[in-house]
């Protein structure tokens, strides 16, 4: 069954930015266009244990807790490890020779720095280590209303990927304190700034990330920019409803549990 | 009555530094010295707003609400107004000319950042207006019982106070998360730290400033040492509770209500 194979290999491309899968997509087979209704039922545990940032970012994290994090992403292929600045340097030097990325908060987690003390944090963290950068967009300024100086924070940390093409920047833009029109006009800001991914929440607000706003994320962004759902995401199926939100990156701190509850 | 009026001046010495001040004191009068429970009883409204750090460092602070936060802090005599650094150059301007101190959080509120960078928040806001600094201590290092770097972290912040000795440095030890053993220990690095007060927490966690804390925190630094309660405290009963315990500076979100509970 020729057509049914390439049907497959249609749904397969659409796989690699495991985004928008439970939306209305276009899929050619055999010359002929279908409108199909994709969605995402089960995912190997290998491909969504990439798909997660294994997060332990409280203030008192130890290092023996570090330690175990590091252990256990590559143990499990976890696709980064998510750290506080001060255990960069750490995660870095238990990580390296894995394929598990090094992951670092900036401005966390009330993004009430300077632009360019985020800005001098994010190369701070990548000279010790870390290729990706999760930083706080500036809640105050946005809250004010003041989305050029918003725009200018996140520049200011994007400017650091010019050290390597390797870093990628997520935004949080602490979806449960923001109006649905206040999430749609931060995800644009985000893009414009040069972000790879917007990111729903440092989780120490409400009720963290929901299936809502990772769908309304993805719309506005749209299909080739990056979506992190973080916060309060704690089981398999949590991942994998957000997965078919939208997202194509899970911050979690409970990625061993989430791994195990795979089929 | 020279005795009393003797005795009178004898305890008004006592209350500069506003510490201790329900404990046991020695007390010369006429060549007898007494040994007497001093018990502050009241406070003139003025000489508690002096001791008062009128704090607004929400994450979602707009431009509007330290500029009400500013104009209050001058009308009501607020020694100083404490906010994040993406405000301290609005308030140094608004706060001009006034005897209001300008203060900004450093680290704030995890203290995971590492010491350069906090080191260089720092001199930032100070550059900005700032002339008081609440920093968090790196929780991290300390509940790894790595103390040199909690020291570490302090002494790249208190570094600060070449640029003037003007500056006062505060460090949050975060008392809701730590056992007496370590707050004590906390208290101990703080001190010799080279920074100016101790100072109970966040307000992010637990239950904030206890009276049983502020006590123990201003027996081990000792009455040449400053004692920040902040956290929780809401009422002028609440304040004189901190006062009387030893706290010789108040940190607060409702100043205002404070102030107006005052007899």
């Amino acid at each position: 069954m020729p057509r049914t194979k390439e049907f497959k290999k249609g749904l397969k491309s659409h796989w690699g930015p495991l985004s928008g899968l439970s939306s209305w997509e276009t899929v050619k087979c055999d010359h002929v266009v279908l409108n199909v209704k994709v969605r995402l039922l089960t995912i190997m545990k290998s491909q969504l244990a990439k798909l997660i940032d294994s997060t332990l970012v409280k203030a008192t994290a130890t290092k023996d807790e570090i330690e175990r994090l590091c252990r256990e992403a590559i143990q499990h292929g976890f696709g980064c490890v998510m750290v506080n600045p001060v255990y960069v340097g750490l995660a870095a030097s238990l990580l390296k020779g894995s394929n598990v990325r090094v992951g670092s908060t900036v401005g966390f987690p009330f993004g009430v720095s300077l632009p360019d003390i985020k800005a001098l944090e994010a190369v701070k963290a990548v000279e010790e280590g870390a290729c990706e950068l999760d930083m706080v967009m500036n809640l105050s300024a946005f809250k004010s209303g003041d989305y050029k100086l918003v725009k200018r924070d996140i520049e200011a940390v994007t400017a650091v990927k010019r050290i390597s093409s390797d870093i990628i920047v997520k935004v949080i833009i602490e979806t449960p304190i923001l109006t649905n029109e206040e999430k749609i006009t931060a995800c644009k800001i985000v893009k414009e700034a040069g972000a790879d991914f917007v990111k729903t929440s440092t989780g120490l607000f409400g009720k963290g990330a929901t299936v809502e706003d990772v769908k309304l994320m993805r719309q506005v962004v749209g299909r080739d920019f990056g979506v992190k759902a973080a916060g309060g995401i704690r089981t398999y199926k949590d991942a994998v409803a957000m997965i078919e939100a939208g997202a194509n990156r899970i911050g979690t701190s409970t990625a061993l549990a989430i791994i195990k509850g795979a089929p």
